[in-house]
């Protein structure tokens, strides 16, 4: 059997990798058009930071090394510029030499992942406008660093990869502007989670120009001008696109392969394509959403690398299946960790899911010893069925550990209501007795059997102000000096009970807290004095932060038409 | 309704707290016997110290935050001495005037906790010799290290709390030794995990003394002797007797209630004891293991304040269930972190239940990110069903996070396999695009599946020797140089293919490289060249650590007679 695969990073390295071990005797030819095999994709920005600091720690295996290890012909610097799936081969373009030729391929392995999406806009071109995807795009960029020692540099686009270059170029000294269209960066967040990330940003200096839109570049001498819809063009030393990436199926199409969502290679489970003996993997193909159960594309190293090696299994007789990606992705951020699995608010409204959502802000590990940091956690889960849907943290520490446990509960189809029970280790230093998930199971508890109900920071402006509601915060009268929502009375939770006659029964009560906990222990109590009462979904933290942040991103002096 | 609850820490505050968010009407009377209401008693080791330098951290209430809050009647310094379940009465010992009382109760809650176990050894009522279990004994431990400045403890036990008190005499400058009868520190973990444990208390200047019998302990001046079978008495200034817990369950028995294994009280699901109206939850109650189906005492916090929680919904007109614990826990050892989920090869050969295992060593986050760690990991399935049943974990990273998603997949019932699915968050800081959890899935399914078969460290030295099979270390030369196992002969894995016709057919082979991927990889070559081939699981890494601290152990002289 000869196996040719295209592209030699995570699902077509893993590939290879895998096909050798179950098929010592196979032949295994892998065309990579970049320099190098299987590469650290994701540690590719850390490079150019400095972080990484030995090159040869991005590239896993060598040409040389997967020849001596695994008999894998690994051949860089090939293109492969056609398929002919009658014929099966496919043909090669040698990139230094000009030289094409021919190979034959009893089964293909396309793994050509995603291309950074560029835009066709003027100037695009410039040589200090940078794209990030090979490590030759790396040792570029960071001879770039190197000589030209940039003072600015703008990025477009706010995803992975540009959030952890921004996060490089500032440990580096170089002031950041991050712009894009988006009102927010990291997509797979909701906006209001996404208020702690843009915090996080601005703090360590970086400019946010969030919904702006770029028309073009210019060079204007040593420096290069980014052109904005409706703005002054921003002035830097350079300049990384990073608005996203594209699946780089041309290949794929001009072959007839069937293709999915936006161009993306169309798969079933096995991971073969249309054509028979034809696989593909990784960021170029479209996945099944393991929570809504829609196509959808994710370029996540983990999902590419499990397809390679499902392709290979099914390759070699097996039949083994993928079923789906959730997007579980995880980011650090400066001192910040963003992370997030399964499906948001956006994804679940777009997918006509009916959901509902805690909020809460528990401690990374026990708060009476020392290092505790403060979590934020949103939880969403199916408002019928109770099933989670997904989860979003961001946070200090210990916020990589409740994603992947809230990702690992939602593939295996547990309830919100599931999550009470689940049995965690808890020792001081890493959790408390009730860690941050039983938490949300606890309060998804006490909304679902009406024990409480809630309501949104989105909802505050549009309260009852006219005397036909209470609004309550039950802070201490210290905190509430500090800052306080509009309208709102305080009584602290602690004299509640004494105070109850100074309310009027026929009336709703609205109740606020700092994070969501008081306001939930008045409302109880509220609740059996008979009356109607709801509590501030995150509380006023929660509040705090995204009004910070809406504020910050007011095209108004000061933002003060809103507050 | 009044409720009274007998003990005002973990599961007797979380009860209490949760009666009144469900019945502000209720009365809710807490007796506890010591001074302090809801202390961290897990963080008790920490205060000793001085990690926890405020004494206010310990107590997350006071009688007072309870009663302003939640009208909660906390009287400490109380004991309850009788219970009267006809009358529904309990007698209330007023430990500061003497005075006695009796209290009514519509319902009881139990929540007595375990009390350290205090063997009947002569000696043992010492002033220099001390238990840990309240804030009372913390302060007592706390003012004599201060007062005596002890230069020397001894620590009669090896489990959790033994072993945290034994890192913070060490940080402060004790010399530490601890005795015990048991063979290993940590019983959740195998004895082989368990090496790794104590090399690292070792590292520290922890002295082990395992295997030992403590007869008695005689005071000696200004220092206390802690008298061995066998063996010189030891000499400290200090001795902390650490050797167990032991339910706290004499009124229950007093009172008729049905007793659970060693004296434990036994529940129901619903946290109910065998007496209409009087539940028990914590320490002091009998749990089904989760993973077992048997009876068990597991004395974590996590589990209390889960029952807590579940016994007042009941009382409350609920109907919440306790499904079992799995004894999820996790230790932090001077820079170690030892966790472990459901049950170790001990428990399953003990509940009979037939099992197979793997040991992988994969690093906390990708490589080629600066300051991964190498992680020991043991998971544990169910040889029929391939239902996970437990994991042991021991690194210095990442691994409170990968237990808890263990004990995550656990919980759901899932099959080892499901372990490969697994869609964990990936960035280089917090892990590999295979999570260590997908590669513990991605070794059970070769091992099942028969593409490789394995042997491990403790039938290394019966392997034949007799030229009756090969014996092969896969490793480089180097690394074999440095060290190998007795008997094999080196052929690095990247030469083995040249060196096939040195081998016969006709003789299994036994592979072993530095951590056992390499030795798999061999496997799966020599396999499809017509051998059979197994692999030592754990590789070089793990004998090593084990033979090691078999060495350190050995009573005889460099325990030359074993290696």
């Amino acid at each position: 059997m000869k196996v040719v695969i295209v592209g030699g990073v995570a699902g077509g390295a893993s590939a290879a990798a895998r096909i050798r071990r179950l098929d010592e005797h196979a032949q295994i030819v892998m065309i990579e058009r970049s320099g190098y095999v299987s590469y650290a994709n994701c540690g590719l920005p850390y490079y150019v930071g400095g972080v990484i600091v030995d090159r040869d720690e991005l590239t896993l295996q060598t040409p040389e090394s997967f020849w001596d290890r695994f008999r894998i012909d690994a051949r860089v610097r090939q293109e492969v510029t056609a398929i002919d799936p009658e014929g099966k081969t496919v043909t090669v373009h040698v990139l230094d030499s000009g030289k094409v030729y021919t190979e034959t391929y009893d089964k293909l392995i396309l793994a050509p992942g995603a291309k950074p999406t560029v835009p066709a806009l003027s100037g695009v071109d410039s040589e200090r406008v940078f794209t990030l995807r090979t490590v030759e795009d790396t040792l570029r960029i960071r001879r770039f660093v190197e000589d030209q020692k940039p003072k600015t540099a703008v990025l477009a686009g706010g995803g992975f990869i540009g959030l952890e270059m921004a996060e490089n170029l500032v440990e580096m000294g170089v002031s950041v502007t991050i712009v894009q269209r988006p009102k927010q960066l990291l997509a797979p967040l909701d906006a209001d989670m996404a208020s702690f990330v843009h915090a996080e940003m601005r703090r360590h200096g970086v400019a946010l120009r969030l919904g702006e839109t770029v028309t073009g570049f210019r060079q204007d001498g040593d420096s290069v001008l980014t052109l904005l819809e409706g703005s002054e063009p921003l002035h830097s030393d350079m300049v990384l696109l990073a608005i996203g990436v594209t699946p780089d199926t041309h290949l794929a199409k001009d072959a007839g392969l069937r293709l999915g969502i936006r161009g993306s290679i169309a798969v079933n489970e096995r991971m073969e394509t249309s054509v028979p003996d034809i696989y593909a993997v990784g960021d170029a193909v479209e996945v099944t959403h393991f929570v809504t159960g829609q196509k959808a594309l994710i370029s996540l190293a983990g999902p590419a690398n499990k397809q390679g090696r499902i392709a290979a299994d099914n390759i070699c007789g097996g039949n083994s299946r993928f079923h789906g990606s959730q997007g579980s992705s995880v980011l650090k951020l400066f001192d910040l960790t963003a992370a997030s699995t399964g499906i948001n608010e956006k994804t679940a409204k777009a997918a006509g899911i009916a959901y509902e959502k805690v909020v809460l802000f528990p401690a990374s590990h026990a708060s009476y010893y020392p290092g505790a940091q403060s979590l934020t956690m949103k939880v969403l889960y199916e408002k019928e069925t109770l099933r989670l849907l997904g989860a979003q943290i961001v946070g200090r520490e210990g916020v990589d550990k409740r994603i992947d446990v809230l990702a690992t509960a939602i593939r295996a189809g547990m309830t919100a209501l599931e999550l009470r029970e689940l049995d965690l280790a808890y020792a001081p230093p890493y959790s408390s007795a009730k860690d941050p998930v039983n938490m949300a199971g606890f309060m998804i508890e006490d909304l679902e059997s009406g024990k409480v109900h809630q309501f949104h920071w989105d909802e505050v402006d549009d309260l009852p102000r006219d005397g036909s509601a209470a609004l309550l915060d039950v802070r201490t009268a210290w905190e509430y000096q500090r800052g306080h929502l509009d309208g709102f009375r305080n009584i602290p939770l602690d004299d509640l009970r004494e105070h109850l006659d100074e309310l009027d029964r026929s009336k709703p009560v609205y109740v606020n807290c700092q994070t969501g906990l008081r306001s939930y222990l008045a409302c109880r109590l509220l609740t059996q004095y008979g009356f109607a009462c709801a509590h501030l979904a995150g509380g006023y933290s929660f509040y705090q932060a995204v009004m910070k942040e809406r504020l910050a991103q007011s095209p108004y002096p000061c933002g003060m038409e809103k507050l």
